[in-house]
């Protein structure tokens, strides 16, 4: 029998996914779980990318253009300029998703065992995408005591060296929540400029900012054209996960033209989701404003619940829809797999994505979760509620 | 300013694309371009797949599972079982096209710098694949004078050595149009067994075969479980190129196993896509019989009309959507460009497909073009008679 490949086999599973056949199980044996665990909004997506998929009047329904239509791609630069961000359509490439922008980055700035620089914990599918690309992840540890701030710039220069090629930032970052001031976003710029790194920063939940906070883009900083590279996607913007539409924003016209070639070999992103895209850009305003009160909403009862349970350390999150918080135990893997096997509130238990697979260092995030706020207050009230009996119950 | 990748350099660029500025330089210039190049079919979708999404009810626009939805593969499962192939669900990954099937094939069963043999001329992209995972493809030379049959099994055993991971086919064969006989795919079974490789099928045009030859799987093919792994794709079979739905397809659980972990980093298949193509299923059979009837048709008339040029030499397609023809003439690609660049018949003129780029080893095809007969006849016959002028008029 032929043998699978070393990297297939090495490659870690998602922490999110290995405990899906625990929750199965729970829910065939008549359970409810409420799910902490997954980055997918309960948000309704708006009804003006709806329709227009429902209205559409293909007859055959063919490829589109590699780098995406020509008409979405236009659309796009107008968004980006409302966000200050000022790029022409030639800057853009529409891909499957903001995981293949993720995918087309790491293939043309890395070759094999080349080097990325990135903030821990991290969103855990960049192991995925630079596993399959051939490309090493350099860990630089952040901490819950800072809210996971940008780590000292000394700690990134001891990690450069001739194979590094990138630092790669998430903001606002899942798993963390953190957003980065411009001061952070201009002390790597600096570093990368005098290293001669590429910066790419995966900006997918620009919109989720909050306590007045604002973003500030890779791209909005003057000088860092040629560096900095964007990852973006409508999956939590619109809450249009399913579309599978994102991109990648640079001013480097090499890093574009290197891209365009991964982008011809899979021919062309999908055209229905690049509709209901194309039209997810009229979404008015007042959508935005209600989802983002939404979420400050459940964001402030999630900490405020957390912080009441004795043991417990969260980090405040300012953007995206996740926190990490420390637990007073010691595997959290243990612990999550427990509450699905073994304990429950009136039938009710939860599920949450244990931290250790947001770290590349081995042992760090054991004692931590990621939760993500994607469910209605009640639903969210509920859960905590179980998280605090479970941990009583578990540490006795 | 930091460089791009070594790989992302070197990676060629689709030979179907590298025309492109010439003929929109053509075409501003008031140019009609007839489109000889691309594989895009202008066959309509199904009415049934098209109805399907504009009647879709969906309020949030979620992440489908990783491995595609449960309907959906349930019922791929009855698809195949229509085709003498016989697996199960869990034997299913629903892909982003059949693109991506290709490349999580690459990555799951071979590492940095393993070998994947692939009879030439081949599809251009599985370049592109192999590039982006390290892998290498191994050319083995197939003839225009037999069609491009399958080369003598000694050829692939000189090129078998410890590296090698997999023969790749594609059947029928873009650009060749050859389709594999029973007895051909056994001969390939006997090697790959013997050898403990895989054997990967890429059956994207599994439905388009002519002249009453029936197609067959790898999947049919007894005692080739462990070994066998098919790409499929619903892009050709249903004209749905934009949806961008594919699959693997594989009894070797491990095969399976290690493709989820590079689906589960890019999240999930495209859902509306994922929508029109379960409907697909059901396009009724005379749907099927319409569009070969038409393909036969027009290969027909291309084939005795390429003939009746003197010098040119085609080999007779007995599947897909494409041939090779060879010229009288010594470099295809300066053809191709001068015919975009210099040539017009009432102010038209036509581009082809310059067949080297579907060759690995450097010199072949360099004088052969691939056409796709994706256009209404009419259009076929004054493309080919235009060619013939241009022959004229080049070599003279
Ligand atoms: C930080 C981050 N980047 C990228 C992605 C990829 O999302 P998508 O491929 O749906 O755009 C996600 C999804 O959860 C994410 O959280
Ligand atoms: C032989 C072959 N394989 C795979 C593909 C990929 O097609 P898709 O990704 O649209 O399924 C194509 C497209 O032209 C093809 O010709």
């Amino acid at each position: 029998m032929p043998n699978v490949s070393q990297k297939g086999l090495t490659m870690p599973e998602s922490p999110i996914r290995k405990l899906v056949p625990f929750a199965e199980a729970a829910k065939k044996k008549g359970a409810k779980v409420i799910h902490l665990n997954i980055g997918q909004p309960d948000i309704k997506t708006p009804q003006v990318a709806l329709d227009a998929v429902r209205n559409n009047n293909l007859d055959v329904l063919a490829y589109s253009r590699t780098e995406g239509s020509e008409e979405y791609r236009e659309k796009l630069t107008a968004y980006y300029a409302e966000n200050d961000i000022h790029v022409s359509a030639s800057d853009i490439i529409v891909t499957t998703g903001g995981s293949e922008a993720l995918s087309f980055v790491m293939g043309s700035i890395a070759d094999t065992d080349d080097e990325i620089i990135i903030p821990e914990p991290f969103y855990a599918n960049y192991n995925g995408f630079a596993m399959a690309n051939g490309v090493k992840v350099v860990p630089v540890v952040s901490d819950i005591d800072t809210n996971f701030a940008l780590p000292p710039i000394e700690d990134f220069e001891k990690l450069i060296g001739p194979k590094t090629k990138a630092i790669l930032i998430c903001n606002p970052g899942n798993p963390t929540g953190y957003l980065y001031s411009k001061e952070e976003i201009q002390k790597l710029a600096q570093i990368v400029k005098q290293h001669d790194l590429f910066l790419v920063a995966d900006e997918v939940y620009r919109e989720f900012t909050y306590d007045g906070k604002e973003h500030y883009s890779v791209l909005q900083e003057k000088g860092l054209e040629e560096h900095a590279i964007i990852v973006d996607s409508v999956s939590k913007r619109y809450s249009m996960c399913g579309a599978r539409i994102g991109c990648l924003v640079t001013k480097n016209k090499k890093v574009v033209a290197t891209a365009m070639k991964f982008a011809q070999a899979r021919l062309s992103p999908p055209t229905y989701a690049q509709i209901a895209s194309e039209a997810a850009l009229e979404t008015p305003k007042s959508y935005f404003t209600g989802v983002k009160e939404e979420y400050v909403g459940r964001r402030n009862l999630l900490i405020s619940e957390l912080e009441q349970i004795e043991g417990v350390k969260v980090a405040k999150p300012q953007g995206a829809f996740y926190c990490i918080a420390e637990l007073p135990i010691k595997d959290a893997d243990d612990f999550a797999q427990w509450l699905l096997e073994d304990f429950r509130v009136n039938n009710e238990t939860v599920m949450v994505a244990p931290a250790a697979g947001f770290y590349a260092t081995p042992g760090l995030g054991k004692n931590q979760i990621r939760i993500a706020y994607v469910l209605d207050k009640e639903s969210l009230k509920r859960a905590v509620g179980i998280l605090k009996e479970a941990l009583k119950s578990y540490i006795g």
